[in-house]
């Protein structure tokens, strides 16, 4: 890769709010094969240390994939020639449980712009209703120029 | 937390295989908010890079969810006091695109235990039908204790 002109500036941000159901978990559980009681059998779930059904960290992230997407749309919006695309995530910590009907809020703020690799950093976090954070850390958008 | 006994050992493994098609990717659109066109428009996938649709990064990741539920029944049938509960991520890579239809097998393997914490330090990667490596990182459980 040769670099690339992201068209994106530190301190850009993007917010997505959705909340997760008992039945997302359960949709989830389908997808990634993860029926694990603590997602999806309520009277296992009553008799852990959380009390109650949790969300999969995977699905919980899925909303910063959301947010992510908002960014590299604005990239090409403005002009990039590249495709932007995940490249991975840094030091994700899931600090807090997420329960069923719990109102998210995903945020992405740009905190490093590479236009030379075609690259960004950005600190991602989910907060609950509460505005208590339940997972933190960095994700990584590099841009894909298609083949000559 | 006072630390928890997890009875599992370096280089325990769980490996879980799964393939996922266009309704897969389509249905964790839905579940996460994340219609990239990218994502779910293949005449659109068609003129990006990759010339195809590709899953999102976190849903791949939610088949190592399913590994690491493996690990945690394991620990808790073994008997375990604590819930083990997924605590992060570190230093993910997507090293290749995933394609609707691969046969993809997630693999995880126990790097370190920290019984004084209730913690372990895992392996994860997901490679496709080919063999080739499509995503890889550090797993972190830690187990938590029902309160007193």
């Amino acid at each position: 890769m040769t670099g690339c002109p992201t068209f994106l500036s530190v301190g850009e941000r993007a917010e997505f709010g959705r909340t997760l159901s008992a039945a997302d978990i359960a949709a989830f559980a389908e997808l990634s094969g993860d029926h694990d009681p603590v997602h999806v059998d309520a009277a296992f779930a009553s008799r852990t240390a959380f009390g109650r059904i949790i969300a999969h960290g995977a699905l919980v992230m899925g909303l910063l994939s959301t947010t992510a997407s908002m960014m590299s749309r604005r990239s090409v919006e403005r002009g990039s020639p590249g495709t932007p695309v995940s490249a991975g995530y840094d030091r994700i910590r899931f600090t807090r449980p997420v329960f069923a009907g719990d109102a998210l809020t995903a945020r992405y703020v740009i905190e490093e712009v590479d236009d030379a690799r075609g690259r960004t950093r950005s600190r991602v976090e989910v907060v609950n209703g509460a505005g208590e954070t339940c997972l933190v850390g960095t994700h990584i958008l590099a841009w894909v120029r298609a083949p000559a």
